[in-house]
């Protein structure tokens, strides 16, 4: 079992579309505010990991499904749980909710990148152990 | 074999991210952009599905791969392939290529929900056989 | 003299474009984020209003100055005042800062409009009241 | 009178909000495409003058009217004209149209940036050139 991380959200105008609620590709947007804080949580700033150690994160593959709707005015909270830790990538069981129900649940697969190439590298050891810390908490 | 839809798309600048790449989700409205072109090309018109069926269409659930990342200007092909039909919902297979390599491909699952409270319901009858009909063509 | 509303927030990678830095248009999204949360800090929320005063704000100018750019991971402040009370309209003057520096400002006026058509209508008096209490607060 | 280009484009889900129209920042978003559309016809593209030229374009300010709302599924036109030519900057008016009628104008001033320290920079010679001979064709 993995730790949980849960940041709050609120859904704007910007968030919906004509048919009333949240667009389909912006619970990704959502999910990946939630890697962001997530990892500022554990310590890292992605910025200074892109300057510093010449990573960056890069999604490989997003599997979702889309439960219920959210809409205009909601306030969401946006999950991230650790699903399997590699060398080189992550995959994490992230959710978007309601109240506790959730509206769209996903697997996201992030491969740490060289950001002068774009080829794959083995995430930094610090990250890493602080991942499996958390994880494991 | 599924006949292919393709649509032609250009990266502009709101597309792109700070990684100099487009924006993972943003592939996802690449992907709804040829559905509805697609559904344009069989005769059908969203709005006027809305108005007088009193239907629209919801993603259910997205499976996506991000292969290697387009970047801003790049000319872009947007595709579309139906994988299964049934009833109240159909499944597509769908890439983004730039230059016939595959830089994203995804499986996407949409049903026909009412407008009204968003229950699911039948696909209307003549947009199952025109799609039926293009796919076999 | 106006009194000063700011509502914080980070630049996530959606926010930013291929130029390292936050796309023009998004500075717009920040700034209708604060709108919002003012109103809700009034004690207004927009989906209520909709549904039981039947009416919504519609933006109808904006003149924004884009004096210095916000990069990915910046920690921002978006910054309401009003500039001007009208009957079906408010004009703000809204910043974007970043430690007290200015990023973007613009001023924006919004007007009263009938959910039903579209059509100008009154601000409810209980909203130009609160705006007009807080405003000389 | 400076001559006249127009892109067409179409409204789809993710430009619309929950208002059931095209979101206010969205025509930003229109009007950078059919800017960088009237550069290419021009003979120019943005990505090589970023790499060749070391130059990008930024917009400086931003004057924007909404006058009536695009719906989901509309095919607009979105227009560009050359309102003034400096040796630095350039100012335009455009609008965006539906069958003639005008939705939203907006005069933009771009300035042009050295890639690497974003500080201003004379436009390269060849595009104010061009830019010249087609605003007085």
């Amino acid at each position: 079992m993995s730790a949980l991380f849960a940041m709050p959200l609120r859904v704007y105008y910007e968030d919906t579309d004509a048919a009333g609620v949240v667009y389909y590709a912006n619970y990704l947007k959502f999910m990946e505010r939630a890697r962001t804080e997530w990892l500022r949580m554990l310590g890292f700033e992605q910025d200074e990991l892109s300057r510093h150690d010449g990573v960056v994160f890069a999604v490989r593959s997003a599997n979702a499904e889309f439960v219920k709707p959210a809409r205009f005015n909601d306030l969401l909270q946006a999950t991230v749980a650790v699903h399997r830790r590699g060398r080189a990538s992550l995959t994490f069981t992230q959710e978007v909710q309601r109240a506790g129900e959730v509206l769209c649940r996903a697997e996201i697969r992030i491969a740490c990148i060289e950001t002068k190439d774009f080829t794959p590298c083995p995430i930094p050891g610090r990250i890493l152990a602080r991942v499996e810390e958390w994880t494991q908490a």
